[in-house]
């Protein structure tokens, strides 16, 4: 069996080329080592080879239902899994000490949590979800939302969810229509129906945290009147009640059934109906998160990290279906190259085959391209939580920002895109649910939706991110690019010439950047933002390559190897794609927008 | 409800750019008028809607299975949407009158055949390989043959399959091991395991008639000891048994279970395992088409109009999923273009929004060019069958040699892509399955495999097509192309720029293919076929699109308006693509061939 990902190639990315070692000097990571983080990570590959590769496709076959009790029936071994996941205190990895936390660098805990997500995107769901949420409310509750929620969270014992969308208002969130009244406690009760809640019910944990947006009134229209709440499955006793367990009037409505990611209930959530009356008054209970009429910057701390975790997803996914095809194209025989064709000689192993080894190299560029840019992202958020340079702080913070909508809207088309290329390299078996990568495809066909579909994550690139700080975030990021362009520069003559390559497509770039953002008529501007989140992306990974091969120092052997391969592959068949695109921006072309409706 | 295909494109496709009305001035077929042809599309939307439509998400829930008496379980409606199909004639659409066919244009049936592909590709596929599998027997069988598994083909009481690959033989004919041995009678007695049969098992019919590939003794090495048999499920009084039907010796070994196309059978199939020994003898009975070791060039009748069949049911998938992404996006509202956005109005329709239109613009210039591709070929097929012309014939044959391969993997992969816009125009619904664009991706993403793989197409294209008599086709194909081009010249300013684009681009595409074919090193000139492939598809598609707008000869109305807009779609966004490829090409790029597999 193939691994879930390459350790070697994860070491190579925390060790060699980000030198997360160097980490363990900073005051926050003091107490690690590369000792603990190898422990870590190799904790993470057992588990998640043992408890959660193990149900992948069983939980596939068998999606969460809803029994007449109105509880939702899931497989047994999800429980298990996250049992085990529980008991390794994973879930704390990247959490402060004060809270019970391992304090580990966020590169590792999200290194830590890839294994799981390539291992079973499903199950791992939970406890992704749960982790983001406490990071929300460890950052902007109060100290006793902290004792309440965060830290059953961090001991397993409580999940958590985020409840945005509504079913008439998915990326729209102005047009929310759940409504939060505040009490004379201080408490508030909502009402209204929540759509695609991940997580939204089930029985692993003793109660879910409902992270749930609504409008308080008079709070002005648009999404300024938008709070954010906690709200509890199960009420402990509060001011509410003040002496037991309660059941909160959050009812599950539905389920829906998806393409894929079946692991994960996805539910269709009612607040406030009425089924359930805490303290005998309508309305579930919410507790408010910080100030009113802030909720959506607080939950924007939470959908960046998600964010990048929806990267994660995409490269975990992609990753485990490329190294099956590396497993499954070496052991299976069919045909022979075609100088060799008709000769009476055995079939050879499908990878001996020029276009099976397109295939390959294109897998192996996106998804280790795809991990690289995740973990540099992650080692930024690394750098803004230990440094002690308010310049690099604020770099990092830049970069972040520019970054994000990449890390989450590159790997999940380019790594969704790896496993059609995995099903494609295992043939007509690949399309059979015998093998392990349509499933793959299915559970990661997701991510270009969700956590902000693609095309929102466009329009926040252009329309907003190098916008920002007159377009500080760019200029820090052609910093750290030519940093790379001139380390590659005094490398080998390939080095150079990509070297060469990639600045003169980042000067492109720049410059279409810059007339984009000036543009008079914003519309138009933004009309190909999606093209030009695909530009820019493939551009950032063509650093990415370039900036690990700088880190392969010219040492020999296969897996640096591999990487001279992939970086060659793609500056020479990928890299090039971009300037039709940037070709395309630069002419301001009309023509989605002349298109009308009545002429499709 | 949105069509399954838009009728209004049929009829400009058949009529205002095809003239297939002139047809009917042929001798073969002078029986039919316009209106007949119309009727056909009536009846064939009317049954696809009220039939096939109706339970495509029934037979994708409830797959095939084998129940304890090893007979195949499916769901009663195939059988009710097939029986009504049947009772239509359309079946023996285009077949002779002479074998009891109506003599339509393939042209016509071919579209026919599209309505169901868009209705139910599952249902569909059992009257696909029956019509197929009775073209070959018809072309290559003896009367009394034809008689006997033709005759009850076009009555739907036989349906057909065809057997080439085997458990380890995929792709690579040359290794299969099922064999034939001649008996004294004449007939043979066949053994050996066939996989990926389609259609395999099944009480739909009376019959199936398999068309087995196997290997004769003595008959050489490789693909030359090939022969091919007619191998009936069910042995009508003959030689073997004189007197009764009986069951002859092929066996249904096992199901594969798919990630789409779930309403058609796929089967293993033992061939002679000694389960049944019909005359009480070892082996299947089986018949031999045609002469020995002549097999391959046979079934290769049989593929290269399957090949083109796939393209009419990758086209007819994506044109479905196409229509509905319209639908949905016409209707569905949700959040404000963003020079609005933030306003106090209400929530525009999903197609307002630019980046939609670009995803519902890239929908319809690769499923109305691709429709348009097929029903190009199609007509080819017509012209070959009716002309008085013999170099009208030649050419005819000329540009099927080229354009097989294309109209095969074209529309299979972008297609596809154009099911998984359709995913993302319906955001976090089209995940789910209560809407159909999930399905569609699924039951489409079939179609790069089978039938050859798409690699193969590459192989095929570059590698034989474009090389036989001397590049004779590509020679014909540069005419045709040139004609658009001087026509479209001839247009507006719009027209003429796009047909200067086109000229560049095939001069260039020519170049290349110059280059590829005369390179001494045969494994390297073909090392990048598939991106040859691919580069060419495009450029001719965008031919199609040119062609297209010729015909709408300036005519107003939405439905011209969108011709014109698709067109310039295809022009602006997806042939400048095209240049990177060839690029690459001209490269002689040896990175694929250089990787080690150790690298990986």
């Amino acid at each position: 069996m193939s691994e879930l990902l390459s350790r070697r190639d994860i070491d190579f990315l925390l060790y060699e080329w980000l030198d997360i070692e160097s980490l363990t000097q900073r005051e926050r990571f003091a107490e690690h080592s590369r000792e603990t983080f190898d422990a870590v990570l190799d904790l993470s590959t057992d588990i998640a080879t043992r408890y959660f590769a193990t149900h992948n496709k069983k939980s596939d076959a068998h999606e969460p239902r809803i029994l007449p009790d109105g509880t939702v029936a899931l497989i047994e071994d999800i429980k298990t899994a996250l049992d085990a996941y529980i008991a390794s205190g994973l879930i704390a990895g990247e959490f402060d000490e004060a809270v019970g936390g391992m304090q580990l660098p966020t590169t590792v805990a999200r290194a830590s949590m890839a294994f799981f997500q390539a291992a079973n995107a499903g199950t791992a769901n939970y406890p992704f979800l749960t982790i983001a949420n406490a990071h929300l409310i460890a950052a902007h509750g109060t100290d006793e939302q902290v004792n309440r929620y965060v830290r059953p969270m961090l001991e397993g014992r409580y999940f958590g969810t985020m409840c945005l969308s509504e079913p008439h208002a998915g990326s729209s969130l102005a047009d929310i229509t759940t409504r939060a009244e505040r009490q004379a406690d201080g408490t508030y009760r909502i009402t209204g129906t929540k759509m695609w809640i991940s997580g939204g019910d089930h029985d692993l944990s003793d109660n879910i945290v409902h992270l749930v947006l609504a409008k308080t009134p008079g709070g002005g229209a648009g999404v300024k009147s938008i709070s954010l709440f906690i709200v509890p499955k199960y009420l402990t006793a509060d001011s509410v009640c003040p002496q037991t367990t309660v059941r909160n009037d959050v009812v599950l409505s539905g389920l829906n059934h998806k393409m894929g990611n079946r692991g994960t209930t996805n539910a269709v959530l009612t607040f406030g109906d009425g089924t359930y009356t805490p303290g005998d008054q309508p309305g579930a209970v919410g507790y408010l998160v910080g100030e009113e009429n802030r909720g959506l910057a607080y939950m924007f701390h939470m959908m960046n990290e998600a964010r990048i975790g929806v990267g994660f997803l995409a490269t975990a996914l992609g990753y485990v279906g490329y190294l099956k095809s590396v497993e499954y194209t070496r052991a299976r025989t069919q045909g022979r190259p075609p100088d060799l064709s008709g000769r009476d000689i055995a079939p050879v192993p499908l990878i001996e085959h020029a276009d099976v080894r397109r295939m390959l190299l294109a897998q192996k560029s996106y998804v280790e391209g795809a991990m690289a840019l995740g973990l540099y992202c992650a080692r930024l958020v690394d750098e803004q939580a230990s440094s002690s340079d308010p310049e690099q702080i604020r770099d990092a913070g830049l970069l972040l920002d520019v970054l994000t909508p990449i890390a989450k809207s590159w790997p999940s088309q380019w790594c969704l895109l790896a496993n059609d290329l995995a099903i494609q390299t295992h043939g007509g078996y690949g399309y059979t649910r015998d093998y392990d990568v349509e499933q793959h495809y299915r559970d990661n066909r997701l991510n270009p939706i969700h956590e902000g579909t693609n095309g929102i994550q466009g329009i926040d690139l252009l329309g907003r991110k190098v916008r920002l700080h007159d377009g500080a975030g760019v200029q820090v990021l052609t910093a750290r690019i030519a940093a790379t362009v001139q380390r590659a520069q005094a490398g080998d003559p390939d080095a150079g010439r990509w070297a060469a390559q990639l600045h003169n497509v980042w000067d492109n770039v720049r410059e279409v950047t810059t007339q984009l953002v000036n543009h008079n008529d914003r519309r138009l501007a933004l009309a190909n933002s999606s093209i030009y989140l695909d530009a820019v992306g493939h551009t950032l990974i063509a650093w990415m390559w370039l900036d690990q091969l700088n880190a392969t120092g010219g040492r020999r052997g296969s897996f640096y190897a591999g990487k001279r391969a992939a970086t060659r592959y793609f500056f020479t068949y990928e890299l090039p794609k971009v300037s039709a695109q940037l070709d395309l921006l630069a002419t301001m072309d009309t023509t989605t927008l002349d298109m009308h409706p009545d002429w499709f």
